[in-house]
């Protein structure tokens, strides 16, 4: 095990797992089109005033949830769509999910060799005060692209969920190709993550490189929990994209902190289904999602 | 060939080209830290005087290299390390190179699903005042994530250059996996990028659907080329990393634009080396690597 400065990533969550009973995470994927009526009009008044919108609709959406979830997980291109606008209104929505004792994910997917990979991991999980404790990566540049993230795990106490199997049906096209020894390609990377990942095992046997595997494939998710037995694995596709909380139960095999299930639009958006206060919306499902994942983890 | 409003991306290139005799691009890496003394003084205010300070770097570069380059490629990690701040810089830098007539190059390797992919589009390649001509993706999500950024292409005249084979030696860590029928897995990828881009070919005969190929590797760039005959590759790894012009030569085999050779840090950077003016030493090594580019393509 590394020694580390702080407390490494994967302790923290499964710290606040087990203090909030929930493995949920909400996406917060702030889309102008789609806001509540009361932020409807600024987020017309062009790109600033539609990221001052999407800024206030994270905070309300955190304040709502935090009671439920363990983290939050911004999806960096629906700020990136707004400009340098809508990067203040991520840094914004990202220390205020911080403040509130939430671990923040950013979903960026970034993947880029050398300088450039160093300059991805400054601008995200790096430092004394970054703007997330983890990010998602991609796994195609291989390890040295990556190393700057586990160096970024080691000093800081960052996390990094490595995307392996996604939910999508294109994930098929490169992920699913069959090597020679009869595996799909998607389970060698979750067997190199798992390497990878090794000298980053906190406390509670969980390593702070994690994997994204889409709950959209039950079986996978099942493979991937044995391929990656320490890894957090981050499941998206629960609620709208279709998977239900029992298609990810058997993700929970190595602890209540080894799986993370997250829904997006199904709690951010739910208000516009339930026709009430989009905060009180938010909350009721970010409730009801935490409980269902809870019960159906077996711990 | 689809019906496109505009002039479609590999059109506006393959005539930039063969105008300047030129298949350079310069990559836009700024660094605060290794900013040259003139605007150290700003880069050290914080992070928005650093990322003022790159911004007028930024400027001073497409000034210099103007002449002799076709496009830029501002690397977005360079930009987001600087926050908000970076973000206005680089859309600043972006847009004063398209007003200097540059094709210019997003290098983001964005990769994800859905209405993720649909916003990076939007962020990047979309409407009618886009950030940038073109955008750097992955492929590893699979053709339903790449939709929104073809869509681009068909509608708004933009390119995209997919990630096929990385210049780092831990490309091989999932790019050279071996399938079942004894082809690499960045060879499946080359002909799934082909096949993409076979909607969106020009009347050069190149498609907006490019690939980018690393310079490293000689042999694999050949390869590229038979695999992708339509496909502009866009070509780092020349100068720092090691490769030079020569090593690309056979990537010119389908026309003077079927290929561009990105420079970044021996352009850039070259003051520090040459120990004259910043500009005008990007401005010599651009002139030198467009010249020896030019004579290596055989056209």
């Amino acid at each position: 095990m590394a020694t580390v400065a702080t407390t490494q990533f994967a302790d923290r969550l499964a710290e606040a797992v087990e203090r909030k009973r929930s493995q949920l995470v909400v996406g917060l994927d702030p889309r102008p089109d789609l806001l509540p009526v009361e932020l409807r009009g600024e987020a017309q008044e062009g790109r600033e005033g539609a990221a001052r919108a999407c800024g206030r609709f994270c905070r309300g959406l955190v304040d709502a949830v935090a009671p439920y979830v363990v983290a939050v997980k911004p999806q960096v291109a629906f700020f990136e769509a707004l400009g340098a606008d809508g990067i203040a209104a991520l840094e914004d929505a990202c220390s205020y999910a911080r403040a509130a004792g939430l671990q923040v994910i950013a979903d960026g997917k970034r993947g880029d060799i050398g300088s450039t990979a160093r300059a991805y991991a400054a601008a995200f999980i790096e430092g004394d005060a970054p703007l997330a404790d983890a990010l998602t990566v991609n796994p195609y540049l291989g390890r040295d692209s990556l190393e700057p993230y586990f160096a970024a795990c080691r000093r800081d106490g960052a996390g990094i969920f490595c995307v392996v199997k996604t939910s999508n049906p294109g994930s098929a096209d490169v992920q699913d190709l069959v090597l020679s020894d009869g595996r799909p390609v998607w389970q060698q990377v979750a067997e190199l993550v798992a390497e990878w990942g090794a000298e980053l095992v906190g406390e509670h046997g969980l390593s702070s490189v994690g994997a994204v595997v889409g709950a959209t494939h039950p079986r996978a998710v099942g493979e991937a929990r044995r391929l990656m037995p320490q890894a957090v694995l981050l499941l998206p596709g629960v609620g709208a994209q279709g998977a239900t909380p029992a298609d990810v139960a058997r993700a929970f095999t190595s602890g209540p902190a080894s799986a993370l299930v997250n829904v997006s639009r199904d709690v951010i958006y739910a208000f516009r289904v339930a026709g009430v206060d989009w905060r009180s919306a938010a909350a009721a499902e970010a409730s009801r999602y935490a409980r269902d994942v809870w019960a159906v983890s077996g711990w």
